[in-house]
């Protein structure tokens, strides 16, 4: 067994875990109970379960979660937008966040809601304040697949970007961090379809093709908010961007990592 | 002694602690130790401290602090703007959150950075989700001062006020969480000086002017996110907002409920 590379949180028959995730598409994926942080020295408690015997969860608790708006050039111009001469970020609450099959749900005052793929990075156990480019590399614990769910509609009408990219349910994380990755030049995929077997690609773009590069953008946001373990930031969606509604299954993959597969629901 | 209505969070010789607030300015003002959270059955633990032994932290943990932008007709009219439609809601991360007496810390990336003297919102333990104002109200658990600190060239300059407003220190709160006021008609009031004893009046205003009153802006926001137990809103700001630089003392003033000082200092 090499190091441990896939960190998950995971509801069992006894609780609520981390573990980390092992095996191969060949022999079926395991996920092994630790009873530390994924940050820390890893501890396994000798529990073990396969994989579709467990519920995954957002793979940890973020603070904040900070997105990057407008930082794939093909991405800014489909909206009409110039890429940015600095970061945009914005903010997403905690409470936006879900996890691996967990329902999106679309709340009745917008009319257009769209998913967007993305690379999500996680801050490690020493966090980040005012940190450079190497500083960043080293604040970063992994990275996990992220869905910037986006109410276009509330986004052209409001001012700031709160309540298009706020709402409950509108970040989901996933499947798990994977702490060992070149994410240089890696796809990003997003698939939406109505039926899990039945799937048509809407995004495919590259990591290489970020606009500001991911130890630019931890170091960035590092300059402006204290980054603490756990936290999240969104690097960006390619190009491709589409309505989802209820009854899709939507489908947000990056190459190395893995498959975040959640449903979209509508709220009386 | 009537029923507690004053809760503070506190650092003294053992450590920190939550306490209830007592007496008035001519017996001199005593913070009694209690081993709950403020929001539930209080329990006393029979310690007690004259305040000015004490150094007083920001009366709540908050998972999120939202704010409220052009909420005062005059005060968008000042920066040129329309009073918005509806509510304007924006993200401060919880990391921006300081306490009294605390330091503003100016960073280097911005040369032209306001105070706004506000009225903030603590959601009780029920939490809120998609609450009507009845609900709102009931979710409130009291109020406090707080300061909208903001970079003004940065709120300019960026598409988003994620930067310009989110800034480590940039969000003081306190002295002290009021649980039993009637906020209809309240003056706020910003004094800010070289000195402690030599301040000038910036901000005045009264919350009968505020565009959406509190228990629509707690039922909006619950719309959109859930709010959690501590978590704050700001209710924003009157007209007057200035410039404030290091070496200034700044104080933000809520009638019924105290007054929140800080110093402002440059950050290299």
């Amino acid at each position: 067994m090499g190091l441990p590379v896939r960190f998950a949180r995971f509801v069992h028959a006894a609780g609520v875990s981390f573990g980390v995730v092992e095996g191969d598409g060949a022999s079926g994926l395991t996920v092994a109970e630790i009873n530390s942080l994924p940050f820390e020295e890893v501890r396994f408690t000798g529990q073990r379960w396969a994989l579709p015997d467990v519920r995954l969860l957002a793979p940890i608790f973020s603070s904040k979660v900070i997105g990057v708006g407008r930082n794939y050039a093909e991405h800014a111009a489909e909206l009409g937008n110039e890429v940015p001469k600095e970061p945009l970020i914005f903010i997403k609450p905690s409470t936006s966040v879900i996890g691996p099959n967990d329902a999106i749900r679309i709340p009745p005052v917008t009319q257009q809601v769209e998913e967007e793929a993305e690379l999500a990075v996680v801050i490690g156990a020493t966090g980040a304040r005012r940190v450079d480019r190497a500083g960043a590399q080293k604040a970063i614990f992994g990275y996990t697949c992220a869905n910037d769910v986006t109410a276009r509609d509330l986004q052209r009408k409001d001012p700031q970007w709160t309540r298009a990219k706020g709402f409950d349910s509108f970040c989901p994380l996933g499947p798990w961090i994977e702490t060992q990755l070149d994410v240089s030049d890696l796809e990003i995929r997003c698939e939406v379809g109505r039926a899990p077997d039945a799937m048509e690609v809407r995004q495919i773009g590259r990591t290489k093709d970020m606009v500001f590069d991911i130890p630019g953008l931890v170091s960035y946001v590092s300059h402006v908010m204290t980054l603490l373990p756990g936290d999240v930031i969104l690097t960006g969606t390619p190009a491709g961007v589409s309505q989802i509604v209820p009854g899709d299954t939507v489908s947000v993959s990056v190459q190395g990592i893995g498959e975040l597969r959640n449903t979209v629901v509508a709220l009386d």
